[in-house]
């Protein structure tokens, strides 16, 4: 692939109009690209109003007077074929419709208007994303679809047909060490739709990992041949909606998808090489070993961590998703010993040593241990919040155990992962949340549940076996 | 059953000693007590010291004046047998030794000393909770194994081998509305083990909800009696630890259970009429269902809430578990478009209006149009924090609309269970927390995740299925 991928224009408009209509939603819209980082030129048509949040409002699209480039609407559905005419006339190149009530509603006046829409924007070479859709969020091009989204550029590039699904992982796939490169929600997929999108982030350099939510496709052999295409190029991650025929009835009223037969989906995907995720926190476990972890060289883990009980339920969960702990040798568990005296540690597989919130010399030599032999071939480090009777949020904050953990894996060869759990408090969780981003900072991808981590690395394992057995 | 359960004395100790080193971990315990609501008199044996943490020391429990009911143990486990003599000599009724270094061990030394110091405390009829293990949580009796656990009394009993466990769920667990009765975390049950425990809250009038965390049992046929009895008594849930390869071999190293095979244990449990959690998490969920839940004649859900792609996934969710979201009919359908009309909102099952943040008429009579529907089992609120674009998690707070819905529920007669979810910010988060409370302080099960809610959701009514075939 050579050149600009061809959707590039939609993420970095020059020039950005808003169409609402006053006490609508789409107020929002202009205040997330008032407040955010957008450089370009904005503009407001807002009825017959003259000024509308502090910008000169136009009477329509064609009365502005430098060129347009992208539009957002969020007028009534039956005001948008006059709107998108406007565009149409003024040489607008992309337009987000906000707006619903079209053939999700499932009536022939909601499919008529719809077919209507794509018709005068065909006319022009317009295109549309929507209707009934939350549109682009792109923090290099300052476009923003929703309040509390991340202002620095990242590498996740999102295709989602659900525009809560889009916002929901527009906050927390950051915040978990996956910023967004671009989140684009489509809606019910009038013009782009999921191929056009997976497309373009395949191409798109800025773009890692792929992760795309589903309800329907609109052309079932060219999704084929795209996924295939972006598979290849990168990881790319599909969660599937109506994969039941309950959601499936949910589908259609959503954003008029067909969510179609599951047996010849599951089938199609394994085909492509694309994963898929079991849901939308998964897709985020699935981008951060992606984004973070080198591929392992097999299915072995080396745990280390605190806490017996959770250590036996962390070795039933992985055992369940076909990840081995290897028993340490008499000749290792010896060695463990030596390093951490005392009763009330486990020196098998998972290790469990309460010393290590305390002391870091012997964490750093039971690591180099691990690295050192050849029956292990990840390494996943745990700290579990509120299972200790001693140790309160504050303590265990100060005691910067994740910081230390993490200085002291500097120059491992072997991948590692952490996985931050049991956190029962809220203080804990606010330190879960700030020790994330320790992790992720240092390139270690950081899970907060036994089971999330069990299935994402037994799929990104998988993704890696499979890809083995092709090269 | 009647007159006091047998071991009823071992949580209302009108004495307590605490046996320390210096330096070692049992100044905890001592901690605990001293700053938690225990009543009676607290005493302290520190080899040779006169004072410690402002109490008067003795040089051992034969040395204390007043009787003492109850005593924890925190020395070096070489000390072990001179400390239960002294208490054996003194006449206490019980102790917990938190000193590990015993069977766990594994090797003949450690196995020795635990069966020297079992003999010595049967040859007064002292009971021994442990070794390696953190004891007693009753706050109805002042006793405290951990930092930031309640001080008021509930109904969730619990006997766990792991202590992290214990400590896990007698913070987690009151958080989530099943506040504890008693935890006792029994660790190696070298005298009181599984069975006794079970038995006793199986009788206990405080405990109305049971749940073990078992890695080993010492005897088959009891356990399986016992269970028997307690499933007859009250819902007791428990969760094996040790159920894979992996798993039991660190039983053997945490506290030297064998943890037997899976296949017989699965059928032991199914026939006591006992629950099986597949996680810790999970133990809470069926806890509150429990403690919260009237039993649904079926397994037909209507789900209410925000958010199409979230409705799509929930759909999907509890249908993989056997949940069904029965199709609305055209005139339901058509009634709820005439109470919320305007685009972008879904009436089928799922029924999906973001009007529900603002106003509460319209969802008092969504409420009432699926309370009267006989097609209808289980009433399902959700509230997604984090997909709405417009609305900061300080928005969503002030919209209240957790209390709204919980508001009006009121009169509702089917059950109802609430999923508080997508908390992607750490102030929604720390929302849910707070909407949590609201919800189970008004008797409303709030579940945070919708796989969870399926899951626990399905084992749930399954119970009662299951109770209604032999009824």
């Amino acid at each position: 692939m050579s050149g600009t991928p061809k959707l590039d224009f939609l993420f970095s408009p020059k020039s950005v109009a808003v169409v609402l209509k006053s006490g609508g939603l789409g107020a929002f819209f202009l205040q997330q690209l008032l407040d955010g980082s957008f450089q370009g030129r904005l503009y407001c048509v807002c009825g017959n109003a003259d000024e509308f949040m502090g910008l000169p409002c136009y009477p329509s699209v064609r009365d502005i007077p430098g060129p347009v480039d992208y539009v957002i609407i969020a007028v009534s559905a039956n005001q948008t074929p006059e709107v998108i005419r406007d565009c149409a006339v003024k040489g607008v190149k992309a337009g987000t419709l906000f707006t619903a009530g079209f053939s999700e509603l499932g009536t022939e006046e909601g499919i008529a208007l719809e077919r209507e829409i794509v018709a005068i924007a065909r006319s022009s070479g317009m295109r549309l994303i929507g209707p009934n859709c939350m549109g682009i969020y792109c923090p290099g091009g300052g476009l923003y679809f929703s309040a509390n989204l991340p202002r620095v550029p990242g590498w996740f590039g999102i295709s989602s047909q659900s525009g809560g699904n889009a916002i929901y992982l527009g906050k927390m796939a950051p915040r978990r060490g996956a910023p967004i490169s671009k989140a684009v929600s489509y809606g019910n997929a009038c013009d782009i739709n999921e191929s056009d999108l997976i497309e373009y982030l395949a191409d798109d350099t800025e773009t890692k990992v792929i992760g795309a939510y589903i309800e329907g496709i609109k052309n079932g052999r060219r999704f084929k041949e795209v996924l295939e295409k972006a598979a290849r190029a990168k990881p790319t991650i599909i969660l599937k909606g109506g994969a039941t025929e309950a959601g499936a009835a949910v589908t259609q009223s959503h954003t008029a998808s067909l969510a179609g037969s599951l047996r010849i989906w599951d089938a199609v995907i394994a085909q492509t090489g694309a994963l898929q995720a079991d849901g939308i926190d998964e897709m985020i476990d699935l981008a951060l070993l992606f984004g973070y972890m080198k591929p392992p060289t097999g299915r072995r883990v080396g745990m280390v961590g605190i806490g017996g009980g959770i250590s036996v339920l962390a070795a039933d969960a992985f055992e369940q998703k076909n990840l081995s702990l290897t028993r340490l040798t008499p000749a290792i568990q010896a060695r463990l010993q030596d390093l951490h005296p005392g009763a009330g540690n486990i020196y098998t597989n998972p290790i469990d040593t309460t010393a290590l919130f305390y002391e870091t010399d012997g964490f750093r030599k039971t690591i180099e241990i691990l690295d050192d032999w050849d029956e292990i071939d990840i390494i996943l480090l745990h700290v579990p919040y509120d299972i200790l009777a001693f140790l309160t949020p504050e303590h265990v904050r100060h005691l910067a155990m994740t910081e230390k953990m993490i200085a002291n894996i500097e120059g491992v060869r072997k991948p590692v992962a952490m996985l931050l759990h049991c956190a029962a408090l809220k203080e804990s969780y606010e330190l879960s949340c700030d020790n994330q981003e320790i992790c992720w900072k240092a390139g270690i991808p950081a899970f907060t549940s036994i089971e999330g981590c069990a299935s994402a690395l037994d799929k990104f394992i998988r993704f890696h076996e499979r890809n083995a057995g092709r090269g």
